[in-house]
């Protein structure tokens, strides 16, 4: 591969040429290998972020970011391997029931996912409230895993896309990360370097999502899309609703309780909306439904028939953890005291602002509001009531769970905030805005 | 002085907002400390790059750059301190006669100088070519003879503008040199840390300048005023030309030929009348002409009753130069070969592109090509013929001077693609362009 001056890159982007390939991969290879110092890289994406990348430039960027460190190679499993990824919300555990439904087809779903960090929840948190659960598999457990049950969730290995977390530490002390390019590599270079053939995009719009405004997620959504599709990767984006929280549970240990409700047919309408067309889309890009009418019959059926819980069951025994929690949610991690929020008035509630709950749950100590803040699994928010649900005064809303009365006090004064109580009912708002395939 | 954090700060610049003073002087002040590190620095570089500077944030800047080391007390020199600066050039030996000429009328002329780098010289440069002539002085010793002799030109010290060098260095590696904002800054802030109490500059324009086109000479000359008048200082700008070399000789010890024999009233028209200019200028900024008209009269009385060389003569003695150079140019270093370029057709001058020319000095051994190359301080040319003049076929255009004969050959052949020779005569270009006071 060609040698370039790193100075001559950083002044052609600031000049708002597009780079080759050629010399996306030097600046982050040489990066990785910390040839290229940080100051060069820094001044490198403050030109990204004024000029922008083109869509080619975008599929380089995340292609040299996914290949700087192990690409996991699971060409030996012949299953169309499919993954999904959510850019993250309040009380969205969607991946959890999601995965093995999916799976419980034949459609192979090798699940690399994050941690929750402010507002937000990660599905590795939660899956760890389940006794024994481990999510930080060897490459060699993992791929037996997936190979052997179809499905795996785990952490990214150290080893997966090194060149992100280095160019993420440096943009996050550098006001570069607020920059569509930059995320969507970031995103994807992760996601491609765990080797699926396709991916389903779920990208969050409203107060508690990484975009609040839907021109923005939509923005970000064709941009996934895009960079996707020109890795090679059969990809479909659903823009979908965070303005209020998903579900009617937020918190570790509560969002397994709601994952294996909507695997025994008793979840909440939103999530199981949203895991039937995420589903539906799956099986289709999986080369098992040949519409998403079809895929979407076939995840309704894999839940009222307990397929989709008996590979959950698996996949929750194969990682460790204790498989008895599909009977017994009484073993998964309790808070030790609870409180509920009454309405103040008699009313139609008209918002219940996701990001505050999230930040109420997180108080409560469902979250992490530094990296190193350690969680209380057991804590979180159940819902009694969601937007546009009548209620009287004195009724709960809501029952906050953990660990000591000053946290509750707390969260509670903050979730009093999220909430807005009116008269009439609040202008209808989709749970799913577009569907992006292009 | 309050605390910031420098994420905040590079976010601002980076949204285009205007930073306060406090802001400014936080960053320069951590920075040069090591505090700030690189990275940040390069990123909100870069992010100035893009958005630019207010006038009051050029100001800001300068000056904290300029407090970042020690600034130079002149204080106890009662006398009016006027510098002068060039943004550099090809035969520009100007500040060498200049200084003592407006020295001799009790104005105080402490100068601060630069080396010579690619195809511009540099002033101390020329100086070291007289014997014994030093220019790292120390504060104490520059102070004494600031105050004694009325004049001293002098390297910087480290301790000047450090936050300059630390980012300039930085600058220089992340493509973030060519802004005006951080150029003028620069320059400034070391002028600025020598204490004088006015200032003038000559912005150089044309093929050798640091800025070719005219009108990125006059913002650059506008932007300088500006500042300066921000920091509290008297200024004027010229703006003139280096689109042909300034004088008739180029070379380090050449230079000094030519600024004695301006003291000596036998200089060639143009370097001389840019010394009137300058010279007139700086005697109304130092309060001891009342026009210009009046301050050039009584350079031009100072060079005829050699009052000027006699300042000079005082002040390569107080440096440690032999004072017989007056006298006797043949102690000068001068080169052992030399070769003759002559005209390839009989015709008028229409080009001497400086900045090829210069490159042809370079060449002959009297330029560096980097930081660390070692100078003949012997080497050079001189012109016989300048733009506009009519030469026959075979006639002598310059002699250049050199080590041995393979550089010679070399500089003669890049010399000779500099010339343009024509039957009509060249349009007609000024050599000041304009002035500019505000």
């Amino acid at each position: 591969m060609p040698d370039f001056i790193p100075y001559e890159l950083i002044m052609k982007k600031r000049d708002g040429a597009e780079h080759t390939k050629d010399e996306i991969e030097y600046l982050i290879r040489e990066y990785t290998k910390g040839n290229l110092p940080d100051y060069q890289m820094s001044a490198w994406l403050m030109a990204v972020y004024f000029r922008k990348m083109t869509s080619k430039e975008r599929a380089y960027l995340t292609m040299a970011m996914a290949k700087s460190g192990d690409m996991i190679d699971l060409s030996f499993i012949k299953k169309k391997k499919v993954d999904k990824h959510s850019t993250g919300g309040v009380g969205d555990k969607v991946s959890i029931p999601l995965a093995p439904l999916v799976a419980s087809y034949g459609v192979s779903v090798p699940m690399m996912s994050g941690r929750g960090l402010g507002h937000t929840g990660g599905t590795l948190d939660k899956l760890e409230s389940i006794p024994g659960f481990r999510t930080n598999l060897s490459e060699t457990e993992y791929k037996e895993i997936v190979s052997r049950i179809g499905v795996a969730i785990i952490s990214q290995t150290e080893r997966v896309a090194p060149a992100d977390k280095k160019m993420y530490a440096l943009r996050d002390v550098t006001a570069t990360v607020d920059n569509l390019d930059l995320i969507t590599a970031s995103i994807l270079s992760k996601k491609l370097a765990a080797g699926p053939d396709a991916i389903v995009l779920d990208v969050k719009t409203g107060s508690g999502a990484f975009m609040q405004r839907f021109e923005d997620s939509k923005a970000l959504a064709i941009a996934m899309v895009d960079i996707c599709k020109n890795a090679g990767k059969d990809v479909v984006a659903l823009i979908t609703d965070m303005d209020q929280p998903l579900g009617e549970k937020i918190g570790n240990a509560l969002e397994i309780e709601e994952s294996i409700e909507v695997l025994k047919d008793q979840g909440p309408p939103d999530v199981v909306e949203i895991v039937l067309e995420l589903g539906g889309w799956m099986l289709v890009l999986g080369e098992k439904a040949g519409s998403l009418k079809e895929g979407r019959e076939m995840i309704k059926k894999a839940i009222a028939n307990s397929q989709g819980l008996k590979k959950f069951e698996s996949m929750v025994k194969a990682q460790g953890g204790d498989p008895l929690v599909v009977r017994d949610l009484s073993i998964l991690p309790k808070s030790s005291v609870s409180k509920e929020v009454l309405a103040s008035k008699s009313g139609i509630i008209v918002k219940m602002d996701a990001r505050e709950i999230g930040i109420s749950a997180l108080l409560l100590g469902a979250g992490r509001e530094t990296k190193d803040s350690k969680l209380d699994l057991g804590a979180g928010i159940v819902l009694h009531k969601k937007v546009g649900d009548r209620l009287k005064k004195e009724e709960s809303i809501a029952t906050l769970y953990s660990a000591n009365n000053e946290k509750l006090e707390k969260a509670k004064e903050r979730f009093i905030k999220a909430i807005e109580i009116r008269d009439k009912p609040p202008q209808k708002r989709p749970l799913i805005f577009e569907t992006i395939k292009m």
